[in-house]
C-alpha cells in the first residue's frame, strides 16, 4: 500500500486527537483521556513544544469510509539517561486496524528513531501494556527490551491532589 | 540539619556525576554507566538542554569526610502524556546516605513538583527498581502509585544495534 511519513503540523492536530482517543478505547482506558485538539495545538506547535510528532498519510483513492487520510501517528519528545545521556521517547504509536500488516507502524518507529540518532539519543523508550502481546511482539521483532521484565523498573506517577501536595515546602 | 535546594548549574557537574556513579553502585548497575561530566555540561546546560537539575547543598561544617558538600540532586526533563497532556519525569532523586532521614529527598522531588506544576504539568513521572522497597514506601508516602502494577504497563527500550537497525529506511 502506498503511504508517506512525513513530520506533523499544527493542521494535523484534529487528526491526532482523533486517533489518540481511538487507541486509547483499544487500550481500554479511554475515561483517562483529557487531551484535546486545542491542548495539542498548543504543546506541540508553539516555542519549545512539550512533543514532536510523525504523520502516516495514505493517496485519496485509499481514504476511509469516514475520509480520514491521515491514519497513523507517532508522538516523541527527547529525553534523557542518567546513564547513558540523551534519548528519545516514544509517547504514542499508532496506526489504525484497516491499514495494519502494510510496515506503516515500522516506518513510523523508524523515522522516530533516525531523528532520535541524529539528534545523538543513544536510546529509544517507551511503555507498552503487559496484555498487548500483538504490539509486544512487533517490538521484539524491533530488537527492543522489556526493561521492566528484565531489570525490575517499574513506572510510577504522582498526579493530581498527591502532585499539588508534594510541591507544597 | 541545615541545607539548601537550588537549581543546577554548569559547576555542578562534577558532583552529579560522583553521585549518579553513587547512586548506580547501590542500584547494583554501574557497569551501565557511560556518562561523564563533560557529557552532562553539553546536555545539560547548552541551549536547548536535554535535562535539568536541583542541588542539594549543606554548609562547609557538615561537608563530608571527603570534603563534599553537594549531597543530593534530582535530574528531571519536560514530556508528555497524549491522555493528560504536560508532564514532568524526574530521571533521579539522590541523597547521600549520611544525609538521609532530614527530609532533603523529599525536598528535591517536592522542587521538581512544584516546577512542573507552575510549567502546567499534570503528572510527575519516574521509575523505580522493585526491590528497592526504602524508596517505593517513600514514593507511596508522597501519594505516588505504581503505573506497572496496577495498568500494566511494561518500560521498554530499543538501543545499539538494534536501535541503528530500526532506524535504517
Amino acid at each position: 500500500m502506498e503511504y508517506s511519513i512525513r513530520a506533523a503540523n499544527v493542521e494535523d492536530c484534529k487528526d491526532i486527537a482523533r486517533m489518540i482517543m481511538e487507541l486509547a478505547e483499544f487500550e481500554k482506558i479511554s475515561e483517562h483521556v483529557k487531551i484535546t485538539q486545542k491542548d495539542l495545538e498548543q504543546d506541540g506547535f508553539s516555542k519549545n513544544p512539550f512533543f514532536h510528532g510523525i504523520i502516516a498519510e495514505v493517496p485519496e483513492q485509499h481514504r476511509t469510509k469516514q475520509g480520514h487520510t491521515k491514519i497513523g501517528y507517532a508522538l516523541y519528545f527527547y529525553s534523557y539517561s542518567s546513564w547513558s545521556g540523551r534519548a528519545v521517547y516514544m509517547e504514542d504509536l499508532y496506526v489504525m486496524p484497516d491499514f495494519r500488516g502494510n510496515g506503516i507502524g515500522k516506518a513510523l518507529m523508524s523515522k522516530v528513531a533516525q531523528l532520535g540518532l541524529a539528534a545523538g539519543c543513544n536510546q529509544l523508550n517507551f511503555t507498552v501494556l503487559d496484555w498487548n502481546k500483538s504490539s509486544l511482539d512487533f517490538y521484539f521483532n524491533q530488537g527492543c527490551f522489556d526493561v521492566t521484565a528484565n531489570m525490575g523498573y517499574h513506572y510510577m506517577r504522582c498526579d493530581g491532589e498527591a502532585l499539588e501536595k508534594l510541591a507544597q515546602p
